[in-house]
């Protein structure tokens, strides 16, 4: 993967630096909001934490879960609305606290969600990107961050709190001190290295499906960048490019699914730097036996100046994901399909 | 869906009905054996209680997980056997108990799980198919039974007892008297009355294949019918057949997936009857306004002769297993293609 810049095709399409920096830097001066709203939790006490969503916030939800699954003994658990909405969940108790986000503030799952927990008693943490909204109003929440995008950080920066709290995360200041002085510049900095490339590979793919209209395009990952593939495929390339995917963790993708991988099949594997690294190293070991139209991004491929070696994996979902903005970016000039257009989702009862 | 049976294609095409008979009831005869196990782990004490698996496994411990989650507080989850081996879990303990099922008895990630929990000083209860196998060796695990398929009657059970002791399952004993003497008659006739049906079901899919073979082929489910669609779509149609499928489940369909549905997609929704039966009914009512190449399987249509109301749900996944065996034995012949043949699977390293 070449990320040198150059100005064939258009060069850093929708891309406000600033803006940028200003929107993950503000994200990370939440943090001052984030740990009295935990501090406040954590002397009431309480018998289970759950992180829960649908669909893309079901993803950020995945993603915060398998971060703390392996270094947190705290009952922290994920679950999806649409699920705890039916099935429940006998774990999540009136001393539970959930903890979500919404971009839209009204998603029809998180309000009935919201509803069902304040009727059990429970305490309810939200973090809601539109003002005025109605999930942002004072009976729907105890504990409310009003602030747009950034949904994946602040559920880390809410996690980081509650294992520093709980004793599991001694090097706290340092890794804010870090992401609070390097992160928006290496993200914005991977961003710019990506453009020339985002912009051959939205050429390639669009190539791809206009050949290929029905071909699902797949997306592999694992670690927290599961929930990136997953996500990825579902919310942007399905719900706004209308491109059918497929996404598979990498552990699962050898039972199964690899055997409908053949030559022309395209494949985008994410490899992060988190403990399930290996697992991906794995899929990448086997896609050139059998594939030719495979794809690998790679954060390690990324200098992240300023970021420890240690921290990195913890920010491999966001680092994909200032990747995969610019290939969308272009995908949506090319395919001359604003990502905005619905063809079902709330556009009728169903 | 017409259930009756026509002479119409191949009639019961690799159904003994004897040996499928003596196969379930065999399972359900463990009962004493899981019940013992049960009881000493009991007497023991634990921290929490995991099923673990890959792929197909790990697909069954998703089933008995949700089917688990809104009825018992007790400590019982589930991972992934990969995913374990790389990023761990806190919650696991050496006080903890892995609870697994394996058909080889030799899967890679299976041993390695193995070796890392008995290496933590953890207990191991092992469901294994093949005796003699790698995994049925005494160092192996703690606990073992040896018995071939019906693995999620085997998770249920140990499910359902778990329950019983800590006193969330007081219909058990009437439970098990209903599944001892009904359920293996109940199961043969839904595959009886699906095989006409599954012959016609098989016809068409394999047209739809030979004239689209990129497109995928989508299977819905939730609840219990989530890990049928899940396992059911990647280690049948993709291991075995070499067609592409995409498994969603139905809560999530809604926020992203839909989007990609339009007249031609070929999709099959499971709907079962546990809980979550309300969300893939929401699928149901969306399906006809947008597709026109879809099948409903619905576990109501079938009589379940003796089965109590309540308990139906418990067996959705089984019924729906018994319909989709009928599909697959057609589909098997119609394809010419044996469904034990692999492209890649343990054929070379990687």
């Amino acid at each position: 993967m070449d990320h040198s810049i150059t100005k064939e095709g258009p060069y850093l399409r929708n891309f406000d630096e600033e803006k940028t920096r200003e929107s993950i830097n503000g994200a990370l001066a939440l943090r001052v909001q984030i740990e009295k709203i935990i501090d406040q939790i954590w002397q009431e006490g309480f018998d289970s934490i759950f992180f829960m969503g649908i669909g893309g916030t079901w993803a950020s939800a995945l993603q915060v879960e398998v971060y703390m699954r392996g270094r947190s003994s705290l009952p922290a658990y994920v679950d999806n609305a649409a699920e705890f909405l039916t099935t429940g969940n006998k774990k999540f108790t009136e001393n539970s606290v959930l903890i979500y986000s919404s971009v839209s503030g009204n998603t029809k799952e998180m309000v009935e969600l919201v509803d069902k927990v304040k009727g059990m008693g429970a305490r309810v943490f939200a973090f809601i990107d539109t003002p005025g909204s109605l999930l942002t109003n004072e009976e729907k929440q105890d504990h409310l961050v009003v602030y747009p995008m950034n949904e994946q950080l602040k559920f880390y920066m809410t996690a980081n709190y509650l294992m520093y709290k709980n004793g599991e995360f001694p090097e706290y200041e340092r890794y804010n001190q870090e992401m609070e002085t390097y992160l928006a510049e290496a993200l914005i900095t991977v961003e710019k290295q990506s453009d020339a490339w985002g912009y051959e590979r939205a050429k390639k793919s669009v190539e791809f499906f206009r050949a290929h209209p029905d071909y699902p395009h797949y997306f592999i990952g694992c670690g927290n960048l599961y929930g990136a593939a997953y996500s990825y495929g579902m919310c942007y390339w399905e719900e706004q490019m209308w491109i059918r995917t497929k996404s598979i963790s990498a552990g699962e993708f050898f039972h199964g699914m690899m055997e409908i991988i053949v030559a022309d099949t395209p494949v985008t594997l994410f490899i992060g730097e988190d403990e399930q690294r290996p697992l991906a190293e794995r899929v990448a070991r086997f896609l050139p036996k059998v594939c030719e139209n495979y794809v690998i991004i790679d954060t390690k491929d990324f200098e992240l100046k300023g970021i420890s070696e240690q921290f990195r994996g913890s920010i491999s979902h966001l680092v994909i994901r200032a990747v995969n903005a610019r290939v969308d970016t272009y995908m949506e000039l090319l395919l001359d399909h604003p990502l905005s257009t619905r063809r079902y989702y709330r556009q009728f009862e169903y």
